[in-house]
């Protein structure tokens, strides 16, 4: 049960979002832009970031929904993303969203965990500044959303089928969309 | 040195809020609105917040910043806001924002260490359901500028001097100003 009175029984930070209008506009846009807008990294790259930071921080509400939205949106689908959240380090991932994944986890762990070494990894692999700073900026952003879902103890569905409608609806809507 | 080139020598957020202004604005805004927006919290009680959070994960330049925020706008000054970093548990803090800081520093380490007991305390001190939601994502998002901040290595700045300025421009100006 929530630890704070919702309007709906809508889940996850979808509750949230409804019960304060101010901070669900800056909050949504964060997701638009860094999941969904211009990159050179595709959706389905940056969602599996964001699952996999999610996963780290034992949110099922985030993890679940962004680990829909990865696999319905990369080539190889939902086999590759168990994969990462399972066992990352054998993924078979190219080297730069290896990297890149790297650079997510140490900034789960926090800010000061991203060494020199791990960006210089990033860029032997191809990574550009632009998607070093969006990777990061994403881990951050799920540090803060999965805080903010389990933090006030939102409801979380079981079943898989509700996260693949949700994913659906985001792969056609955005993070704008309001449901 | 950032692990990425910025456009200019601005430290902490202030350089990276430069370099990307479509993920700058929404960020700017969840700060206006949850630390200067309507609040039977007072301004000087949501630094407070902030500057605690930052402080546990050791962010200096956020710890630094929105402690001398908290400070300017705290009747008890830089006193309480010292002994709040240094020693939280012996503060002399009325008992509501006492038990809004233990709920702060729980969402610090996970959403999920938020218990029904931490919250049963707060709403004893007198906390409200809105600031109950405010302060866990306040929490929630300085993990998020922490983790920014440091995960891409920016300028942090020594001089006291400098926090000061920087939070005597914030209480006149706002999180919207660009500077």
């Amino acid at each position: 049960m929530p630890h704070i009175e919702l309007p709906t029984a809508a889940p996850g930070i979808l509750g949230l979002l409804q019960y304060r209008p101010d901070t669900a506009r800056p909050l949504r846009e964060l997701a638009e832009v860094l999941l969904r807008g211009p990159s050179t990294l595709s959706r389905g790259e940056r969602e599996l970031i964001a699952a996999y930071v999610s996963s780290r921080n034992d949110c099922q509400f985030c993890t679940r929904s962004h680990a829909a939205c990865a696999a319905v949106q990369l080539p190889e689908g939902p086999p590759l993303v168990e994969q990462v959240l399972i066992e990352s380090a054998e993924a078979p991932l190219p080297p730069k969203l290896a990297a890149l994944l790297r650079i997510a986890a140490a900034v789960q762990k926090s800010g000061n965990a991203v060494t020199p070494e791990l960006v210089a990894d990033a860029r032997a692999g191809g990574a550009t500044d632009l998607e070093i700073h969006d990777t990061v900026l994403i881990s951050a952003l799920f540090c803060m959303y999965n805080r903010y879902v389990d933090g006030l103890a939102t409801r979380t569905p079981t079943h898989s089928a509700a996260y693949r409608q949700l994913a659906n609806r985001i792969a056609v809507e955005g993070y704008l969309a309001d449901f």
